[in-house]
């Protein structure tokens, strides 16, 4: 296990002074080291989260419906999201891992910062309550709040793609791999997509499956909206 | 749309005096019918009932990992369960729906009440705060909440089945509709299901191809227990 860590230093950043810094403590223990882990922190951290986010967008966005909003809050506290803000926080460096994870650098992982800091909002939630956990995690979002806008809600190019299809009676589209190159990390996926309007095909590429469609789908949507 | 209904009798079902009747009115307006839905008032909703009931199974299982919390909740927030809570408070007496969804008996339609349900929970936070609505929603669910067990955190039997054969580098079962026989909404299938030990073989059955595989499952998991 990581020596206790200077734990002043994240609660100045959190802007959040803990009563009970067991609570922190074990926000910060990853299920790889010894004693209570984060787990179930981050189980309650996850709901409190999707709520006041959900709340806020509700107040902030008053003509979006309700697919707008769900699309927004999933770009708001998807994976990635929470792991830019782990990283601004700088809490891989607050992080208890068991020396595996240690060694394989686990607090740099996305999931294990994602986690982590879904844990500290369960943490300042039993620590404190709702509205006050309301006030740490809006000021933490405050710019990706400000930032935010309904164009971010829109539906994927798959999903777009397929719509506009189907609107029109028109058979769904056809992806298929042509070639991944790079190993199992860093491989890059090549997709085509191919529909049944106006013979359009289209090459996309990403560094997944799923990335390689949305990009094929999305430049077949460009093909469409240039006629 | 239908008349408006006496609201006082529904606010005594439910045990919540509105300040802001509209917000009630608003949640009882699925989108068919004209005038302002419950669309963004269920998005809302669900997400603050999922933060209520995460906190509340935090509290009453304090062994409880975070996969068996997530059962649990899954448990009583999937739409059968809203389902019948909405049956419980009469919901469907009081939903205002669009003339194509009245004729079509949407009052009784299991997608409409929970959502609707769903709905008069964010306008319960809305009209009041978090620690009422808290209030609000594990009187609903007292009964519900002293009857849950760690039980009933279990896997579902297709998830046992799989990870018991993979424990054991056995492949995973094959599933096989046989037959099915019924009309689109009162269909029964029955599926066999093989598993690559001791020649095992089960036939489930059930209203879905998945509520059928996961009795055939089961079945097989018995056998296997009783070796």
């Amino acid at each position: 296990m990581t020596p206790s860590p200077n734990l002043k230093h994240l609660q100045k950043k959190l802007d959040y002074q803990f009563k009970d810094i067991g609570l922190l403590e074990k926000a910060l223990t990853h299920r790889s080291a010894a004693g209570r882990h984060n787990e179930r922190l981050e189980f309650l951290g996850d709901a409190i989260l999707g709520s006041i986010i959900a709340h806020q967008l509700y107040l902030q966005f008053p003509k979006a419906d309700e697919g707008q909003l769900s699309r927004l809050r999933a770009f708001l506290v998807k994976e990635k999201a929470l792991f830019e803000l782990a990283q601004e926080l700088d809490l891989g460096d607050f992080l208890r891992l068991g020396s595996g994870e240690l060694k394989s650098g686990g607090y740099r992982r996305a999931s294990i910062l994602s986690d982590a800091f879904e844990a500290i909002i369960g943490a300042v939630y039993l620590d404190s309550d709702f509205i006050a956990t309301q006030t740490f995690v809006l000021n933490l979002y405050r710019n990706r709040l400000g930032a935010l806008s309904l164009d971010m809600a829109q539906k994927d190019p798959k999903t777009r793609l397929q719509e506009w299809l189907q609107a029109r009676n028109i058979e769904i589209p056809e992806y298929e791999v042509t070639r991944s190159v790079g190993k199992d990390h860093a491989k890059t996926y090549w997709v085509n997509c191919k529909v049944n309007y106006n013979e359009l095909i289209a090459e996309g590429k990403g560094a997944s499956r799923r990335k390689a469609e949305q990009d094929a789908a999305e430049k077949i949507l460009e093909k469409i909206s240039n006629g």
